[in-house]
């Protein structure tokens, strides 16, 4: 099972910290290139198809995922900040070139990757602009989606990076 | 009267160039100091105070205008790009530390400075998510507004700085 570690978060985030066993370049490879990325986005048997990925301040972050019974979800949005090996932050409010965008969902997330002994901690904060939103991104499944793909990035990157 | 240069744009953007009579040097000193910004940033006799001013990306920038007529006009965002003496970002839509946001006007804005003559071309692109919020702030006076604080800092940046 994995370790899903709700800490104390702002009222508007939603916060999975999880001590992953894997290193950290890894982990950022798998984060750094689409072909890698689709891999482990979103949770199986769902697929990813990886519409931009220009990995920058600005730059297009797309996915559009699939499911096995033909439902889909579209998430265009962008880069805000990339740290290598440190820091991944996006957001679904604005497209490239810093574009705003109305997104059926509201939100920034960071990811941020540190050692930690054999492994590394990854923390994915994602804040939201108002209480409803936020509860509404819990209640769609939050946690259970995030911590299962946190779960494939660890399996992937011990396995294949 | 001001050069109102309105050039081709995308169908969501309202654009301003303008060439402005004052080193580019000037105009950025009066972009990245809020005591500066604060005496030419709205069409006077409105006041702005400006109650956040981190010029880097995800900083806070948050100016609060005041009409002689009571009124007020409160704006918070972020910045999203910071290029010394070349260009501006900045959004509605993001707050400080790239949080989300809720605002009553979605827009992302890009100012650029480049040496042109012995001026400025002064170039301001503002982004809106869709065809009605790009009509609803040209209906506002944009062309007016954004055009009278241009008018403002190429004088305050001719006569102060």
């Amino acid at each position: 099972m994995p370790n899903d570690n709700r800490v104390n978060a702002d009222p508007l985030d939603l916060v999975i910290s999880r001590l992953v066993r894997a290193p950290r370049a890894s982990l950022w490879r798998a984060w750094s290139d689409p072909a890698l990325l689709r891999q482990w986005w979103c949770p199986k048997p769902w697929t990813t198809e990886v519409r931009a990925f220009d990995q920058r301040p600005g730059g297009a972050f797309h996915t559009f995922m699939r499911g096995p019974d033909g439902g889909t979800s579209d998430n265009p949005g962008c880069f805000l900040e990339v740290v290598a090996q440190q820091r991944i932050v996006f957001t679904s409010l604005l497209g490239a070139g810093w574009r705003p965008a109305t997104p059926w969902l509201a939100f920034s997330a960071v990811v941020t990757m540190a050692d930690e002994g054999d492994g590394t901690r990854y923390i994915a904060t994602v804040m939201h602009p108002d209480k409803a939103t936020r509860d509404r991104h819990e209640e769609m499944g939050f946690f259970d989606g995030w911590n299962t793909c946190i779960t494939q990035l660890e399996a992937f990157a011990r396995q294949s990076l």
